[in-house]
């Protein structure tokens, strides 16, 4: 409840167009109601319909056609549904309008939009393996509207691979630094780049890489200031986070 | 060496007014040199005088007299000093012109300046006990030319008091939750704002919290997304990643 | 032997109706049944027949089945089967009268009573993937005779949903929080609640989540006071819990 | 802001005892005050006087005389200072009422009032070295009205002292069960008592008891149903716990 | 080579039966030898047959079929094979006069000998569950000749079952205590029992019980003294030990 | 209440010697008693006068002088007190008998009486830094009544050093292997020795020995058969468990 | 750039047969060209012909098969790969002259070259389950041209096997020590070798041996000096580290 | 006993001119004796005087300088004592003729010999905390006969630096990587390097560093290949095997 709406409530009641009863019952659920209009997602919602996030994992097809259509009903068009493996990719493909990218193991309800980011979000990987993690953000980041520079394969075990793209680098607004095994890769870039890192660990390796700690407390440890480090393989997290960044002060 | 550096050397082979070996010599340091001067920070340096960093914990204060005296010399005028006890405050003020930020553990040579951020950086804590790493983020965003709010001691145990603060958390440009604990308060906060959220981890607690083990797995993981999280009491590290977040497209 | 049955056989000794040999006996075996007796779930066994529990993670269906008849020859009429996935219920359900919950994985012989409990108990869920522990704390705690309230989806990164059941939270005798994640659900509503509360960390989340350790050690350092912790998914023991925090000094 | 006050404000609106803008500046601060009202502790604080808790580690003397005096001025009279160490104790006599606890480590400003809860909190440790742990919960029941029973060294190593206390144990209303080691006592508390038993581990032990984790995690897993764990050596928390328990729906 | 064979072999060079060269190419490999067949399990093996142990996890029915051969090509007839699974247990038995032993996952090449160590062994588990590693424990007891007694389901959460079996309890003369989740019942018998204690932690439980850690910590960490621990669901190592210690001076 | 006073007492009632009521108190307390006396530790202190073991660590001198009073009175005569700093024996030697073992850390009141046991007891170590954990192990052995004999600094650095005195470890009844860092010495041994193997864990290391944990794991995952592992430089329960291993069957 | 290339461009832009803007083009990518070149891999590769090698775990036969003829067709035509599963192997042996070794999981492409390093790289498993990793290592060592003896089941159990082969270990260049469980074959075979040991922990083991990490720990805390560890299950790290020491100065 | 000590005793045996009896007593103790000398540093002892190696930590001065005065008396000249500190070195000065490296925390008796090893070895840090564990290493490859190189502070996050000294890591024999924190300064030179590299770890770092774990891990996890790793803060161990590498083959 706004103060305009509360003006226009109280008036009500001075002119007694409202039983104070009545008026009692709006005031009890306003608080909440405060908080979740407050809630700058659901202000941009009723500007320009939001895009919903479904975490896709551990749900069935029929879950989540359920959830979508429910979505849909409310008016949201775009709707971004994460960890969806294949299978049920192709299943929902047969009832709804999903595109879906197999790497990054996403699915997408309606169009992804033309960038409207302050400038461009570079996702650099160690290695192959480390690719479905960074197309996780890669194509969180361009369904959130943002433009994204892939930049695989340019782990520290080659590390001129990483230098013959420093312009890339230094021309980024957001870098999201993707690696397993060590980790090394977030160190080093955040040694060189300007913008903010943000640092995503896989959990690619084996033995004492334990599913992406070696990696994460590599990157939590960085000797390079400026990094943010998200979960392991938390590719939504860290292209959601890198297009919030992207679009600060954006109109 | 710049683009026009090379460019004026150059022209003085193709005028013979320089030797050819005399260029080789030259050109010998060069790729390194261009390296460093490919860093922007080295490029904002050049225009506007750069903050330089040292790390103080484990230096003598006599160490850290000599560091900043060589630093001085190469005419760079704000310095910060980071992980500064007290006594070896006392005790380079008597040499040098310290400001000494007690709570912050940050000794400062020369000025902070005028904020010449996009927004406001809030800083929240969970707890009083949070406040000495929410200081050294804090001075030390402010050190880099941002406008600070705090928000000290609305943790989720007395949530309303966050509540209070409703408008604050959505006018900021960039957050740095700080929590020990369980560090619920990065979950909470990122649930509510629409900036990015830097969650700062303390290692304030016992038992179980393992030196902020607890809070650093809690903010990894929070469900709230958009969060990036840095070292346990890491106050620096997100100072400074939320300066370089608020100067993002910065004139 | 309670005093009464001692008292009499002490008689029978004196009046020389039973021989020292046989009274021998008869105390030999007697320390352990006093232990045994003693525990108040066998007096009320002996009251009103008390439910029984079977773990049924790693037993057959063969296993369970015999269980199950030779508590229901001793007069056992109210058995709980936890864990019991809908394979081991199907074949189960061919022999015996067994009810069966799929999400909680709980089979059940005879009836759930009606509530009889001081007051209702409260479950809350932090997403949709931690309703399974949920429900074998709800159905546990239903079981044993208690009004149960669900309250699911009210995580942190929505908090507003959380307070839009304020009353129900505020009116419950003992809540659960039932938390994935980063677990921070059982500090918010710990420091809401005046009621003591529950916290039932579950396995839910990836990479940094440890299958539910950072969701337990957040809730162990809650800087809410008046939580007790249980381990990971295990709603069964939240639920019995519950229960007999609710019953306390119960008719 | 409670129903009855924002009736009555509504009524002077609608009698037009007070303009639309006073009102709406009322209201500007009510939802949070509501909020804040809505808390139990609260509408108990108006009726009785709630007693404060200061979490007395790490703040020095002088600090915590400041905040006492703060909430003395607030008209609380009950104040409880916990983790506070001899020396500081020593010095803050000297300004306030403090009655000192040596072995809980907790001061107390104010009396400690009559019992009031339903029954008996019973507590229990292994052995002499789990006292102070044992003493804080102690204590702290106390200090928030409850009849404590001191059950001190009865350990499994000699388990035939706790079985001498059978009667206490099955008298208890809520048992608090200490031990460091391997915390076995819980276990065998549990499997006998037929009430609720918070088990509260301790930092005692050596070796691979690694500071409390080895009585924490032998707690959570306990075979005995019905036991909900606090963090390592929060003997405040257990003592809360089980006042808030022993409360329960009490006069 | 002993002192007998020594001399007889300097008997021979000073005899020069032998050449020095050869007495030189004896000697060189004797410390070896000597080490060798100092291993007093070898001159048990001369006297009478010792049993051989092949582990059986990881090796296909081939690999131990062929491994049995060769062993009992050499003259030994008794031989144990762990792990082995009862899939391979079937292919093996067409090919060898295998005995298998199911829940222990044990197959025996000849025969369980008559016991004759110097009393009883004791295997106590704290659950049902906890029964595949009590009885790898016994079966191999009872084939490295003890007389084995089993309890099983003693566990903490009804210790009145344990306390029906004191007399046992006191009469052994090792005791292997197996148990998951907490482990506690290694303690309580400790405790109570006046024979060395072999603790066997198994990888029952779930959640924080980490694959058999907390029993392990708490096995390690026993208040009572006397304990030995082995590792996790180590059923050959804790009946293997108890049977050194049972021969102990035995004939 | 052993059979006998069983019998007499029922002998008393059937010829009215005593009173039911009187004989009801007297059973009142009997079953614990039972428990208590069918300790085996308590018959042998009826008949030959058992140890008494203190446990010195984090008790005061006075504390201690005040236990050993108490036991003294009840007419115990050998007292063992562990972790004795050297300070606090200094102190309490001024008011009791007491004979300090330094480098045991280890005080005794009484006497070490002659060896009883069956055979020796071998203690070595990896290197000189184990001892103090070693000789815990030694005085322990020798108060309990063992010839022990000491093998330092034999690690397998070193292996030579070990193998010349294979004769003792051939002759012992049981060893005990005392070694930190890598913890090796207990798998070498048990690879040799015939008879059971305790394995001693000690926090000596550095880095990745984490105060001992890497030593124990390497112990409880020995490849040698029969190997009992206690806690991290717990000499004494070494030293116990081997008394009673070497006790066994005794006279 | 090399010094000649350098002086070259220098002289063209001095004879302006090269325009200034051409020749800062050529400048730009230079210093990263320049470290390209600078790797001495390369510079082996320009003149030998360099093994190339292919991590295959997680690769489809259809991937490998692609990234080796994309490395063919460069040039290359000895390429190992790793990891590689026999059905994998199965189909690419279709397409391409794969030679596949079945317990090392390595496929080779090209030949085995003769062994030109300075000496013998001997490879010791403590068990016949660590052959696998032990053969990575061997199969690796030898495709990059190094003599390998193999050393299997000479683990601390049976002691006497290792000191066997005790010419071999003293006549070894390199020896590579592969141990599961608790991995004290690293540390005897350091104590005896003079020559540098890599110690190559395996995942072999159950309980507490947590996957290799027992192992790894043991052998990082090694009482014996001059041995560096790899990762666990590092078959490939440890047979490229044995083969560069080997080759260090070799022509 | 070599092999021409043993053919001179046969002899003297054959030619009679020592009894049986006395050749049995020589021979008694010969198995390990040859052991012993089989062992090459011995082989080295007995041409060169092998340099002793004592581990200060825990020692007091005393012990020190006696164990120094028997090696000394043995005929050994050359003696390296690690981690000493200043004060017992300070003491020991005044006895024994030490040079003491302050930074190294290393004392040596007798002289740092010329460099005989086959070629350089480089030492680099990535910070100046870094320093200390890096002397020792440093201090301790120098004492065995080899060329250091220091390259300290050349971290990633300044990698300009480490690049500008791309000649000296291509040019070195062995390197040392020595790192704390995230510790990429191995993988970053092991992807540039051709030579062996040992990793170093140290404990420098906060929070989430473990006290040099993050760097262990990221070190062992190294993308690079050819990396052995030692435990961390080892720098005696890495500075050992360094020059055994650097001498291999070496005259």
């Amino acid at each position: 409840m706004n103060q305009k709406q509360l003006k226009l409530l109280l008036q009500m009641v001075a002119e007694r167009k409202i039983s104070i009863d009545d008026a009692v019952l709006k005031f009890k659920k306003a608080p909440f109601e405060d908080l979740f209009f407050a809630r700058p997602d659901h202000h941009r919602a009723l500007r320009q319909g939001i895009p919903e996030v479904i975490y896709g994992a551990g749900k069935t097809s029929g879950q989540i056609i359920k959830i979508t259509q429910s979505i849909l009903e409310n008016g949201e068009n775009n709707i971004l549904i994460t960890r969806l493996d294949s299978e049920n990719a192709r299943i929902i493909t047969q009832t709804l309008p999903l595109k879906y990218f197999e790497t990054a193991k996403i699915g997408i309800i309606g169009d992804i939009p033309s960038p409207n980011g302050k400038g461009k979000i570079l996702i650099a990987t160690g290695g192959t393996t480390d690719i479905p993690a960074a197309e996780e953000a890669a194509v969180t980041a361009e369904f959130f509207g943002n433009e994204v520079q892939r930049l695989y394969d340019v782990g520290v075990a080659g590390i001129h691979r990483l230098f013959a793209s420093l312009d890339d680098i230094m021309s980024a607004n957001v870098i999201i630094a993707v690696a397993g095994m060590e980790g090394a890769l977030a160190s080093v870039i955040g040694g060189i780049a300007n913008c903010p890192v943000i640092a995503l660990p896989t959990s690619i390796g084996y033995g004492a890489s334990f599913g992406g700690i070696a990696a994460l407390l590599s990157m939590l440890n960085s000797c390079a200031s400026g990094v943010g480090v998200v979960n392991i393989d938390n590719g939504f997290g860290a292209g959601f986070l890198a297009s919030k960044i992207n679009h600060l002060g954006g109109s």
